[in-house]
């Protein structure tokens, strides 16, 4: 495909800040569908930039976000949570009148609240989640239909510009992701229990196991602790971020284990198995909402 | 292949009690693997038994445990692990003198203790546990090769025969797995933290999310709560089988996280981030013991 066959679609430069896994996904996604005439990546390594542009994954490699920014029509920051206000804040003085920039955080509240305590004219920032990922980093993993039916969240602010949230929403719709918005907090909260906790607990579950009770583990083990294998760098700041709703949907795990403990403990087999079914019942649901949005 | 090709493996008639997902599994891999010369099928569901039958599982299927038992040379008990001891104890009487009987289940100490109790003469009886498995049942799923690869523990007793525990040894490899031997209660210990403990967190996991969460539920939640979906009736049983293990695997679970949970209170990222390397070390010390073990 070329930009001339979705003109509604065809953004002309592309900025991507962070060329990673997620940045590069979303650089290989735009280039494979044509939605944007250039993409450049903006990093601070010169050397894995330029390996970028030998594997296609960017056009042009950038060191300075502020050169960057002034040739871009969008911006998508992919860096850790905790670097993105920041570098919104950076780039925006430096953006074309009519350009747009939103990012890929898995945190929203706490970036909105940094930009409005540092008083930044923000209404051409769509603050936004793309509901993808891996436990691998790197461009090298890339993968351009990462957001094909993924659950795209964009959280804008009564300060956001309503046409900028309609150009990133197309972006993404041209992904072939599904766009749907809310505020922030409501965001951090719901993601708080289907992301950030579970990477809490899966990291718990591993670092809990002795090390020569490895060969024992199974598939069982495989799946509940994979996501344990993420950058504790990341993750750290994204519980930095998110620490609030974080403990809550950590609180409310501790309460439902404790039911499915003490239900052992006093040997109440009804009790437990209908935990169980609680339980199965949820992801059972989650896995029936799955395949209709598959099959669409 | 047929027996011929390697009569060490040769058994004659192979008997599998409780046609389900592991039964049937086992059941397909003996019969691919040409290990016995005819498989029967036990089972309480005579049209169940007759599908098996016509999806090429088993051979001929039984209701009555005795009548098959009688012509079986070795019988692998299926069914869910609270009825497995009752069911040697009702086998054994009627079994050939040479005959071998073993089974699947996920808990060993508790059938051992049951037989004793019941002062059973089971120097036949070789109790065993293969790692493998889905969160789907029926044998539908049934997989012949499951067990490639899959680690098979047996807990041979005191009272169990050399030339038994060698037979089943002999079986299972055969099939593909890799056979160790360890005590019951070890078994069951390790097994508390690797397989029991995983099901119980990822249960709870999915039972704390509301349903109206789900929709920004991805690969994270996907697969940390995957075994959340298993059968809660035999996981019931599991968790009452081997209960003190699980719940003191519970307990090291619970202090893990909660100094995950303490170091986020605490905006402590040098502690999280430590932690959070545990965890991934743990994990990814696990997934290269698996590369290794599948590259050879």
């Amino acid at each position: 495909m070329n930009p001339v066959d979705h003109p509604q679609n065809a953004i002309g430069c592309l900025a991507i800040c962070g060329v990673g896994l997620i940045g590069g996904s979303i650089a290989r996604a735009a280039r494979s569908r044509g939605v944007a005439s250039e993409v450049i990546g903006i990093g601070k390594n010169k050397g894995r930039l330029q390996k970028a542009v030998e594997q296609g994954v960017i056009d042009r490699g950038f060191t300075d976000p502020e050169g960057a920014a002034a040739q871009a029509d969008l911006i998508v920051i992919c860096t850790p949570v905790d670097l993105i206000a920041s570098q919104v804040a950076c780039m925006l003085p430096h953006m074309r009148e009519t350009a747009t920039i939103t990012d890929a955080g898995s945190v929203k509240g706490e970036i909105v609240r940094e930009l409005s305590a540092q008083q930044i004219e923000a209404s051409r920032y769509v603050p936004g989640h793309p509901l993808a990922g891996s436990d691998k980093t790197g461009f090298e993993y890339a993968d351009p239909d990462l957001f094909e039916k993924a659950a795209i969240v964009l959280t804008p602010t009564a300060e956001t510009a309503d046409a900028h949230t309609q150009r990133v929403r197309t972006f993404w719709q041209a992904l072939g992701g599904n766009v749907l918005t809310m505020p922030p907090e409501e965001h951090d909260a719901v993601l708080a229990m289907t992301s950030h906790l579970p990477h809490l607990v899966a990291a718990a579950l591993a670092a809990a196991v002795q090390e020569d009770q490895l060969s024992l583990a199974s598939s069982g083990f495989r799946d509940s602790t994979r996501i344990a294998g993420g950058d504790p760098e990341l993750w750290t700041s994204i519980f930095r971020q998110n620490a609030k709703a974080t403990l809550a949907a950590a609180r409310q795990f501790q309460d439902k284990l404790s039911q499915f403990i003490s239900a052992i403990e006093q040997s109440d087999d009804a009790e437990l198995k209908a935990l169980l079914a609680e339980g199965k019942c949820r992801r059972d649901a989650w896995r029936e909402q799955r395949l209709r949005q598959e099959s669409q």
